[in-house]
């Protein structure tokens, strides 16, 4: 039975994320209780607007991050893990809401986005009133820590898209600027679902450094593996319109590579092609970057950020969530695989 | 000397409000320190951006309040009243670069709106970046409480916004949905400011509870006094473009009196600019006011939510902090009346 967190993936991705998300069903289920309950605690007027964004039909990573990182064995539901997740997972769809605005994007899951439904001035209210419900819910727990830390994550996020924001079609942008921006808007909640998932799990301060280190490396693979998929993925396999980033001019770690590896002349020409404001042809594109080999190459970025992260668990391979992490790290690096068999046989 | 507290105001109101905000000076003078040290606290990348946002020509309204409601005598600068300060003014600034947004306005205090100045799309995320920002140096406060109030507020802030946009050019608003709105877009912030500083300023918890009437009846005050302004008031002494509300279909005080008092055809006629989307002439609906004696009937809301607010204090005539609240609300009572003898004389 697929229930609300998988039916909107598609079948490959869906079998995957379900392997690791059965363990923590019960979790997810307590999880859609809160966020129902949540919606009673915004002013009676704006309720049906927050219940449209705090939908369930997400995959809810983050919150799979925080269940998997706090994790006491099956079954046992802990009552601060479902309200950080609640927080996480408001403060991502917060940041969907701000960010379908500006790509002017009108679906999302297979429904309008809120901007399209309500307009994009009370979008961009509805995003801060979900910002500050998170950043309320935070406030609840006995002591400032997770307030600080998620308000703090939340502006890197934010930060992250300005800085992608303002670099649409700059070529000079380097691998480290991309790396930079990638660990802000993507790896940072990752990062801290994983931290505060250990430490309200109530492990010791090694594993919570630990699985905090393991958040960012997956993070900055997830952001990678997503940006490859733009490229050489098959859109019903992977469950979204692809090929915006060539279009909005976003520059990712697969078109840095192709401008590295083509000639100067067709690198002048994608140039002016981005620069002009044109999007960059996806078939077009998809051809050069089979030819020149960059899904290896990406890849490989892929599979190191991934070694990371495992490296990161070495010295707590007896504890309950080291398994479920490494099945986590492992359903990454077969859906990297699923997209490049995809790309060779496309 | 007009500092940065004042130089943006036009001479009547900037001397009316310097006469109040005089006292505070060494907290406001600690208060720029401060700010100019937040800059510091975001990524470098988005330095220069906060820093244009985070401008020190402001009324500082939120900060007086603070700071008058934390009143221990002349001198006296507390760390924690600074700080808090700095929340509900980074929290009010963040609102106001969402606002240009929407309102899709080019220039703020005789200078470009951010918005306008770095694209809507990172004008978004900047605003997002200043709320996340205040919610962190709340959560630096020992315990959850300021946190726990400034995150419901702006939550609450960014309600009435969203009901004031999706009511735009509804005719049918009632006075208590009118009430409603402006208690939560103006008063609510007025009131956690009126609350936290009597709060943090060590006052009894009577006392802070009085802060808090003062603080919400204030708000009230002050945004129907606004909302006054921009029909009868003259751009010179206002220091803003005068008529937004009318050119954008809100429905204030002033037009729903009038709406209430004309005849049963220039009441259909006005519904019907304001329905067809069409701004209504401002000339005209000033003259309008002028024959129908709107201002008087909303000087006299005023001066009931002005009562109110100075009745909340009665009990506590002898505390430090209440002679200089009872000057703020005379401020806002005389600043009423500039408004009607321009309104008479004009």
């Amino acid at each position: 039975m697929a229930g609300p967190l998988t039916s909107s993936l598609p079948p490959q991705l869906s079998r995957d994320f379900q392997e690791v998300s059965q363990h923590v069903r019960p979790q997810m289920a307590a999880l859609d209780v809160f966020m129902r309950d949540q919606v009673e605690r915004f002013e009676p007027e704006i309720r049906s607007l927050a219940a449209y964004c705090l939908d369930t039909t997400g995959k809810r990573l983050r919150p799979t991050l925080v269940f998997i990182c706090g994790w006491r064995g099956a079954g046992v539901v802990a009552d601060d893990l479902v309200r950080v997740a609640g927080v996480v997972e408001m403060v991502h769809l917060a940041t969907l809401v701000h960010d379908d605005i500006m790509d002017r994007a009108d679906l999302r899951r297979n429904r309008q986005t809120a901007a399209r439904e309500f307009g994009p001035e009370a979008a961009v209210l509805l995003g801060d009133v979900l910002f500050s419900q998170a950043l309320h819910i935070a406030s609840q727990f006995p002591t400032t820590e997770v307030c600080r830390l998620v308000s703090e994550s939340t502006r890197k996020v934010c930060s992250g898209e300005i800085m992608q924001t303002l670099r649409r079609r700059d070529i000079n942008i380097s691998l480290a600027d991309y790396r930079r921006i990638i660990d802000l808007k993507t790896a940072e909640l990752f990062r801290v679902s994983c931290f505060l998932g250990a430490r309200l799990g109530g492990y010791a301060a090694d594993f919570v450094a630990a699985a905090d280190r393991f958040g960012h490396h997956l993070g900055i693979a997830y952001q990678i593996y997503d940006d490859l998929a733009d490229f050489v993925g098959e859109e019903q396999l992977i469950g979204k319109t692809l090929g915006t980033d060539l279009a909005t001019g976003k520059l990712t770690l697969p078109l840095m590579m192709l401008l590295e590896r083509v000639s100067a002349s067709e690198r002048a020409s994608i140039v002016a092609a981005l620069q002009g404001g044109q999007a960059l042809g996806l078939a077009a594109s998809r051809q050069r970057m089979k030819e020149m080999d960059i899904a290896a190459a990406v890849r490989a970025a892929i599979e190191d950020e991934l070694t990371l992260a495992v490296a990161a668990l070495s010295l707590h391979a007896d504890l309950a969530p080291v398994p479920l992490m490494l099945q986590l790290a492992d359903m990454l690096r077969h859906q990297v695989a699923v997209l490049e068999t995809a790309s060779i046989a496309g």
